[in-house]
């Protein structure tokens, strides 16, 4: 469990002059705490979510770590890194994070459930059957069900997008319908409760997104600036409508096996 | 050491068709890569750099997976997660990332030597002797020199951007003058083989700078299209030209102390 308690200590400084009720680290209403942002009054500096972000072998880490990016800022929220064992787990990219729950441990009723996508590992947890059962359980009763790019996969294995608009990495979205999901081209597409973002690093737009529906649109932007995003990259071929077609053309073809057994995935859940 | 196996044997099923001297994973020339891809004459898609990624107690985890998340595709290439020591080192956010090599086991000639930033942790490795000692000696003769955020100070403090255009997060790029270099109000900045960009999610557009240096802009462009790097935030307060003024009020409040503490340790470093 991670509580950001520097950023909670730095934070407190930032809530003492604005929020209306900011509490301290103790959950005791601090001192100077009773003055107004006039411009901002539902600003809600401090809050208590528990979020559980999946883990698993062969995930895509820029996939979980674009939306830690944003929701790490939540003061007062509590995020657990939710892996089969404690057992540190290793990205496909060969990026080793400690998690800091297991299924067992990680709390019963969560503000938001999420999944980080990947390509072979990905398909490897979206059949095993302790994350399925875990997905499963705590995505019933969870406030938001979200994920990034490939993510959607797990959560559609677990039944948890039947009848739900969602999006995915472009390679895999039509996958989506063989789950139950209607699939919608959108960086970020949100549909009651359940929350997804397209590819890997529409997880910083995801967060944001999240941001903003778990707090305010002035929360989020305090988050957006503090990790300064705004974006402008040197080319314009992270999309499918934008790329060169000798850049889709590889890349389509790189995707072809891993579209393949998305696709035996989802004809095997819907037998 | 990361040699992205699982990308390289991806990538291997890609670049047959296009590369005109793709190697396996072995080093050999694999059968049926003497097909060339007339569009791309200049993509190589195999090479062997040797990239340093430092990392420290207290780092923003999203400083150093941005610039992964691109630098991560570099078929062929070789990832050094270089800390003290081999034990796991735990972000500002709490997020804890294994190491693969130390100050001792990192190649002495690095492609890239890179670092993230963070806020105190930042400050504590820029003064830290055997940090500074790693940093000053491979970057003497590293190919590029680089960093995303605040990590620009610890370049500055192991005297690596003197009389070089740098920028940092936007809180601290002003400090770098403090350290001999000019300070440059751009995402990301390129004077000769430094390469430094602006705060946090600038990683992602450093990263893919650093992917059309290294290879070339179709390379780039491919990762780009893989990593769905089509940014599309909710808002536009991610810049201290765009974000509203109750936004950026309690953001520069919040880092006054750390940009006291950057102030002062540049000031330290020129007496």
């Amino acid at each position: 469990m991670t509580d950001i308690s520097r950023r909670q200590a730095l934070l407190l400084a930032l809530s003492a002059p604005f929020a209306s009720c900011a509490l301290d680290a103790d959950g005791q209403q601090a001192p100077g705490m009773n003055h107004k942002m006039p411009d901002t009054p539902n600003v809600h500096w401090m809050g208590d979510e528990q979020i559980a972000m999946l883990m698993y072998p062969g995930m895509t880490v820029m996939d979980l770590i674009g939306p830690h990016c944003m929701l790490g800022g939540l003061m007062g929220a509590k995020i657990f890194f939710v892996a089969k064992s404690l057992d540190p787990v290793t990205s496909d990219a060969g990026v080793t994070i400690t998690p800091n729950a297991t299924f067992g441990t990680c709390p019963r009723d969560l503000t938001v459930l999420f999944t980080p996508g990947g390509t072979d590992g990905t398909l490897a947890a979206a059949v095993d059957p302790d994350t399925r059962a875990f997905m499963a359980d705590r995505g019933a009763r969870a406030k938001y069900v979200t994920s990034v790019c490939s993510g959607s996969l797990i959560l559609g294995a677990a039944g948890l997008l039947k009848g739900y608009k969602a999006t995915s990495h472009w390679s895999v979205r039509h996958v989506l319908a063989g789950f139950g999901a209607i699939p919608t081209d959108a960086r970020v597409v949100q549909d009651r409760n359940r929350v997804t973002g397209a590819g890997v690093t529409a997880g910083l737009d995801f967060g944001l997104t999240m941001l903003a529906e778990l707090r305010d649109r002035t929360y989020a932007e305090c988050c957006q600036l503090m990790s300064e995003y705004d974006p402008d990259p040197p080319f314009n071929a992270g999309s499918m409508k934008t790329a060169p077609a000798e850049v889709k053309a590889p890349m389509v073809q790189m995707l072809t096996e891993f579209v393949k057994k998305s696709e035996a995935l989802a004809a095997a859940n819907k037998a």
